[in-house]
């Protein structure tokens, strides 16, 4: 079994990988083998199924309830294959993408360091405190090199993030697939463990770093609490700018592969997805791993770093700043720290009470969580409050001071956590399909999929409602009470059960994957069908996971845009004054200036693939018999290239958008460009991620037959379900590539903007000085 | 011949109309016949044919160059009824529509003096002036009762234009089919002719009743020009709410039947567009007339009528207001007279000199007439400058004086002028099919309609950019130079050559009509080509129209967002405000909100046209043979009903947002309302407007198959093709019942914040006021 597991020798691997190989290095590609054959067994030794796995591993992994009528080994080394295929190809593009952003990470860290270093003529010279003008502070050029080390460990945490979790990933895939042989529980519990591990990884690493990194750079810094959280405002940045490239790369990849795979297969050949005779396969369940996970994790630990960095740098300037209250300062890193604790009694309390009997408890199982969560997460955030702040401090409001008291920010950091909750409902209404918004685009489909497409694009505009006023009640609370300061906690709460929403996020790629290969991997119609309801659940809970992602960068954004104005020293931002205005009514083009971009990189390298798996087709005597394998290597290559490539664009137009801003037209343009990126990409996020999320549940709902109306309109193959395909993949760029980038883009924007501001106060506005 | 065409009583007319006739009261009808008839003759008679018609009647129409195998006294009846029946659905609907809008006028009308009128508790005594406070002027009472007349006044104009609007086009549209027998030229001056009767037409009338207007409040106010123009805000909103519901009934009557009438007609049973067998046709045509025109006609007479207003209010507190300057403070409407002078120039000359040979010189003579229309007005607006302004002067901007040159005001004119032709021009290449943007969208086609979707997303997603950024420039220059004023005076300058636009605007869905008819009146397919190749000029047109009319609505809602601001003594409009924010954020949610019920209407109004046309197709035997008539009527009456029901919530949306904001929130949250509603409607508005129209070109592209890339794709029927007309149909609801609508609800905020800006500065923001 143990020669079983270090496979990549049957002659069936090489048939599969030999074209892979060609084109990786043989050395990393031999390390990489060794690892994965190893992690399965060590993922099943650290399997807490209740069920001991006395018979060794073989055993355990062949299980006891086996599939009648197949040949149990034959299926495990099967999946296994497959598992491989897909942890190769997803690290060598992972690892081709980090190459790419080597180069990014050294160039975008000497333009920190040069643009932060001449602010005052890379002057060593210690100079007076902007708060406390009797006071000496560091020099300016300490705050360069300083914000500029942040972003390379922001950026490389970033990295390691995304990396781990699809290491998990496609470590927990094939492991799902082979429990799903005992039944939808045991399934569920490998791919929901899976994903927690990846979430509370996640969450802790942020915060450790974060945490290290203060402290460090508290030897230097020592009493300079401004400069030192102005520093580390470079950390989001960090964070941020990997996450652009690994949502928009990853996002590109994933899409481009899904949507030949689909447009070809399921749409001209009528074979089913994650059929193995499709040549992008493979890449499609790459995609998934490198898009959906690696992306994910990316953009969510920015999103953390970021709001982490807003409060702390607003919280600098606070009294507990000036007092040199670390506790209190550590405010932000407190309430991150209670979420994850509060996660982890949610998680154990859910899985060890309740026990998943049939599919349909999945869903209902997932959200128990978020509400178990955000109600612990309520008590939670009283005890940091009630512990971690004075009772009364103050808060610099633009210039102005606020006194605030402890028990405002418990009501600050609350509303954004049940905002949140609020959001994510809303979102899993409009996106699933047991409420009437999907059954309603799903019945469109009868007169076809352009009627299906005016539903769906209707109901992603509508699903914006709700959620707006959300965000917007959340930001008239948090904001009276405790100016921006309270934004970015809001934000924080938000996010402080980030541990939870990561696992339900990276559960719906791993059950998706797991489908795939139980597919490939020609396993029965039944385990299929608990593969399927297993990611069913995974769609909507992504896009609940998306609301929250989304919901949280808006107030991110604004607290990174108070933190902006306040460090460029603008008293107010007057959308009466044409440099403002301009901006914002271009801000407000940004987000379509980027989904043009994505969306037509996504359709471009689509083109591409649905050229290559015809020509595969047309031109390979016996792959449709399923007689021969297809070529999977070139598909991974079309996508691996086309998103390389295809990022570049859409990354410059966001990191130079405020540089260019900032630079020729002033910080007042660049302010209104920020509230126009922020409030257009809001509305385009939203509506883009739901819009996808429900064709492709309404195409599932169809399939799925399970109620008199979705057989009516099926089954598969019927012309309702060819019109509900069509919207599936017209919605998959929207969900999966523009919708959850555009979210990157506020974000880091702002923390872009906050990170370069003294340049821009000193500097900038260049056209209108010599205008 | 007379008797022909004095029609109706030939048992074809019967079995087409009849039903329609049950619906109607006899009365009216009889009327309309006599009515419709004698225009025939009469536009002919007007008709300014080099070939003098010396035949008389019968025989001019049916021309020298008779269609071989036609009998022509056949073909003209036909037309003739065909022409009857969509002229008299078209005015039925118009009718029905009026008693829903009379009803509405009353209500809103009583809403604006009540509110208006309890600004000072109804009192009627005198009070001091807002800029002169040793004055005395007319009382709060006056302004309520003079903006609710002015509110009155413009709804009518706005009526009244629209209704002329679609009677010239109903009695133009069977002219140019038979025209169109004798040549291409011949029907493109028909239609031309006919669509600048129209354009000019509403132009003056526009200019006319609002010069009357302030001559007769003149005869009350005396020297209280504050007052006076402050009053005059109303005809702005009366004319805007007008076009609201014109722009959304229409919009949703129109697209219902083309959605319904292609997705049973061309994608389900292969019949062309416009057969007379499809039950559709008929409401189809009608909302052609309905929707593109009269909805057209209201909506850029209420753009016209806002500017105007818009910067009459901000002259009446320059300092030429203060010194009873009558010429300078109508400088607005001077440059609207010279507008039409110029524009009657332009018309003449490329009449005169340029004849339309093949179908090919159509769209640049088209365009040809821009561009001479601008370069001409630049030079009328220097004339205007020189002549009605003072060489200095001063205008009140926020509070702080501003001293202004004439020719300033000349820029600020200008440059409204030359960026939207600049807007117009890519609006354009985005929507030709001249051009690569919408030869890659055709090409997408290849692999199915979903890539013809995503492609046409991106495009319109794209086609932002630039005019945004001419926006952006128009208001910085524009605002720099004039503050507000000059914003006001940009509007007025893109708006100046709005006659042409109205004209080229027109004559698409005229042409568009000529071609249902020619095809239900069995016309030979060389007729049905050269008024396709009008057609596709005329899309492209109107989308260029289309980007005027969102260009021109941007600047026109800041410049009263900008005379909102000063009437309710607002200093700054501060984004770090967080009621100002939330107001931001909301508003730039209006436009989703919008969207959604407008697509939905659409949608759900062609499930239901789709069934009754399916039905249709299926109970009737016969029908498909073409033995039987189709019951048009039925179809007529879905869309009638389904556009006034659903156009009551969209219309409540955007005229209840304001009010609401501004009552319980206040003017501050109201200024954040409209600053997002403008900055992203915008966005939401071009992009729809421009998808919409590639997806429309790309189809005609492919059906055209001019060139070898086209017709490697085509023809009509290939896969390719579905494709395409799917990607057309999803557009249909997007760029003619939500782009154009969302022009008119930034505006129509805007203008209605404007005329109840008292009321909110003394009574609003409740909500904050007991919290």
């Amino acid at each position: 079994m143990v020669s079983l597991l270090h496979f990549g020798e049957s002659p069936e691997t090489l048939i599969i990988m030999g074209p892979i190989w060609n084109t990786l290095d043989r050395l990393r590609m031999a390390r990489l083998k060794n690892l994965l054959g190893k992690s399965i067994s060590r993922a099943h030794r650290l399997s807490l199924d209740r069920q001991p796995s006395e018979g060794g591993i073989a055993e355990a992994l062949l299980g006891h309830e086996e599939e009648e009528g197949v040949d149990a080994s034959v299926v495990v080394t099967k999946c296994c294959e497959i598992q491989n295929a897909i942890s190769i190809g997803a690290t060598s593009f992972l690892f081709t993408q980090y190459k790419y952003l080597g180069v990014f990470m050294v160039v975008f860290g000497a333009i920190i360091f040069l643009f932060l270093g001449s602010v005052k003529g890379f002057s060593t010279q210690p100079e007076p405190c902007a708060y406390d003008e009797q006071k000496l502070c560091k020099p300016a050029l300490a705050n360069a090199v300083f914000s500029t080390i942040a972003f390379l460990l922001g950026a490389l945490t970033s990295v390691f993030s995304g990396f781990l979790g699809m290491k998990i990933a496609t470590y927990a895939n094939a492991r799902t697939t082979l429990e799903a042989r005992k039944g939808v529980n045991r399934a569920f519990v490998v791919a929901f463990r899976s994903g927690s591990v990846m979430g509370f990884l996640l969450a802790a690493n942020g915060l450790l770093v974060l945490f290290v990194a203060i402290y460090l750079f508290k030897l230097y810094y020592g009493d300079d609490w401004e400069g030192l959280y102005e520093a580390i405002t470079g950390y989001g940045l960090g964070g941020s700018s990997m996450a652009l490239f690994g949502r928009v790369g990853g996002g590109i990849y994933t899409k481009a592969a899904d949507v030949g795979a689909d447009l070809v297969g399921k749409v001209e050949k009528n074979i089913p997805e994650d059929d193995p005779r499709n040549p992008a396969v493979i890449a499609d369940n790459v995609g998934d791993n490198v898009g959906d996970i690696a992306g994910m994790g990316s953009d969510l630990f920015g999103s953390y770093a970021e709001s982490s960095c807003a409060a702390l740098f607003v919280a600098s300037i606070s009294s507990f700043g000036v007092d040199h209250d670390f506790t209190a300062m550590s405010f932000p890193l407190l309430v991150s720290s209670m979420g994850i604790l509060v996660c982890m009694i949610t998680t154990l309390l859910t899985t060890q009470l309740f026990e998943i009997k049939t599919e349909k408890e999945i869903e209902p199982m997932l959200k128990r969580q978020l509400i178990i969560s955000t109600v612990l997460m309520t008590i939670g955030i009283a005890i940091v409050c009630l512990i971690a702040l004075p009772s009364t401090f103050e808060l610099f409001d633009l210039g102005a001071k606020k006194t605030v008291k402890n028990w405002h920010l418990f009501f600050a950091v609350s509303i954004g956590l049940w905002m949140g909750l609020i959001i994510g409902y809303i979102t899993e209404y409009f996106t699933s399909n047991a409420y009437r918004p999907v059954r309603d685009v799903a019945d469109s489909c009868r007169t076809g999929a352009a009627t299906n497409v005016i539903f769906g694009l209707a109901l992603g505009y509508k699903s914006v409602i709700i959620p707006i006023f959300a965000i917007a009640v959340a930001i008239y609370v948090s904001f009276t009470l405790a100016a921006m300061y309270g934004v970015a906690m809001a934000a924080l709460g938000m996010l402080s059960t980030i541990a939870i929403g990561l696992t339900i996020d990276a559960y719906g790629p791993i059950s998706d994957n797991a489908g795939g290969i139980a597919e490939m991997a020609g396993m029965s119609r039944e385990i299929r069908r608990r593969t399927d309801a297993l990611d069913a659940a995974g769609n909507t809970t992504a896009a609940i996971g998306k609301g929250f992602a989304i919901g949280s960068a808006a107030l991110v954004s604004l607290a990174l845009f108070g933190a902006f104005v306040s460090r460029a020293s603008l008293k107010t931002v007057d959308l009466l004054s044409a440099k403002v205005f301009i901006g914002l009514i271009v801000g407000a083009m940004l987000p379509y200036w980027f989904s043009s971009m994505t969306m037509k990189s996504v359709g471009s390298a689509a083109l591409k693939m649905v050229e290559e798996v015809r020509r595969q087709f047309n031109t390979t005597p016996g792959l449709m018999e399923g007689h021969v394998k297809p070529d999977y290597a070139n598909c991974v290559r079309i996508s691996t290239d086309a998103s390389l490539r295809e990022m570049i664009p859409p990354g410059a137009l966001v990191l130079l958008s405020p540089l260019i801003a900032g630079t020729f037209f002033g910080v007042e343009t660049l302010s209104g460009l920020l509230a126009g990126a922020l409030v257009s990409g809001v509305q385009v996020a939203i509506s883009a991620s739901n819009t996808g999320g429900a064709w492709d549940n309404a195409k599932k709902y169809i399939e799925a037959g399970s109620t008199d109306h979705a057989r009516a309109l099926g089954p598969k193959g019927s012309d309702a379900h060819k019109a509900a395909v069509i919207g599936d993949t017209v919605g998959d760029p929207l969900k999966d590539t523009s919708g959850p980038s555009l979210n990157i883009l506020i974000k880091l924007m702002a923390v872009e903007s906050l990170v370069f501001a003294p340049f821009f106060a000193a500097h900038g506005g260049l056209l209108f000085k010599y205008l």
